[in-house]
């Protein structure tokens, strides 16, 4: 084994995970109470902590979801998203942490109660504990961007949904308002969604037509 | 300061970077000798190596081009590509490594003259050192999917081009076969690329137009 030099061994390993959810026509985020004082007292961040010597990073997130917020991982789509490495980005010491982003499909997010988690709209963030808030906003704009190539955003709905479900999911994101003929036409164009002749039941005079997407995995549209 | 367990100090953090550039027609990555007896004997790797106390991630492969490469971080795009840490990844002891993706323009990439570097045909790699073939089959993949959502192609190839270089920058990464047409009125039409009126010198019976592109930085297509 390699004797590193003791300062080489500085690190302490963390991971953080950026859940969203979208709720109440709201992108949210999960935050969790944080209090460790004499650094923070009484505030919030996202669910996170270390890795341990014998755990890869996706075996440190799986575990902290599973005992921290109390969601099995089979049930939430998880990537990588970034490694935040600022000198002093933790008072207590060097602490490295890879971050992940999480979505988190509606039936899965309203089943979480546990008293220190709760869903916060992203527009309605106050400060929050080590780097978390830059940890958010990296998350936001990856998803944002992502969403845009990627049929990503099948993570935040139901199995099954309508295209106006669809685009309302894509303005909570982008926070913009889409034109629905548009709209319309690149997502069946895509050829990513496939409708499946059945209505969304409700007292709709006409009611909606059903879609879900074609491909299980998250896939990346082609341009070239 | 935070008096973590021994145990939990004990990750070695390294930063390893994928150099990518295309010559003679071929996407090449940019390999280093590797002699780490008793673990690796005259083999190869990417370059890399350990993060310092006070730096971050960005700031140790700005190092680690520089000092082994000799190649300035200005002259090159680098992002983070992902974070790998497999327990049993470095023979010595447990080492995460954040990888890096670079892409190096064509004038620097034939300006590197170092004994101990090379560039090597991405279809032409042995087995590496530690887990380097993994990390280079990640950073294939992320470059073959970013650049159909992206312009990071703009980064492999000179400022000015004409439209047959581009495609033929495309059909070297994704290894494959372009329509011509469909190519050019797909570049023209997403204004990514503006004509210089002017000419490719050379001796062609009707030189090409040279076109460069838009923006400075490496843009997303929004399909939404």
């Amino acid at each position: 084994m390699l004797k590193p030099k003791e300062q080489l061994r500085f690190a302490v390993l963390a991971t953080d995970v950026v859940l969203f959810a979208i709720q109440d026509k709201a992108l949210k985020v999960l935050l969790m109470d944080v209090h460790v004082p004499p650094w923070f007292r009484h505030t919030q961040g996202i669910p996170g902590g270390l890795v341990l010597p014998d755990e890869t990073t996706d075996d440190s997130v799986r575990r902290h979801m599973r005992m921290k917020v109390g969601i099995q991982s089979k049930d939430v789509y998880a990537e990588q998203l970034y490694t935040f490495s600022a000198i002093k980005r933790d008072p207590r010491g060097r602490v490295v942490s890879v971050g992940y982003l999480g979505l988190v499909p509606p039936p899965i997010a309203s089943n979480i109660f546990l008293r220190n988690v709760h869903w916060q709209d992203v527009t309605e963030l106050s400060p929050l504990a080590y780097d978390h808030d830059d940890i958010i906003k990296t998350a936001i704009r990856r998803l944002r961007d992502k969403i845009t190539y990627t049929t990503l955003v099948r993570y935040l709905l139901t199995t099954e949904f309508t295209l106006f479900d669809l685009q309302q999911a894509y303005e909570i994101i982008l926070r913009c308002t889409l034109d629905k003929r548009n709209f319309r036409k690149k997502m069946l164009g895509l050829g990513i969604v496939k409708e499946l002749h059945r209505q969304k039941r409700g007292g709709a005079h006409r009611p909606p037509s059903l879609y879900r997407f074609v491909s299980k995995d998250a896939r990346v549209f082609r341009l070239i």
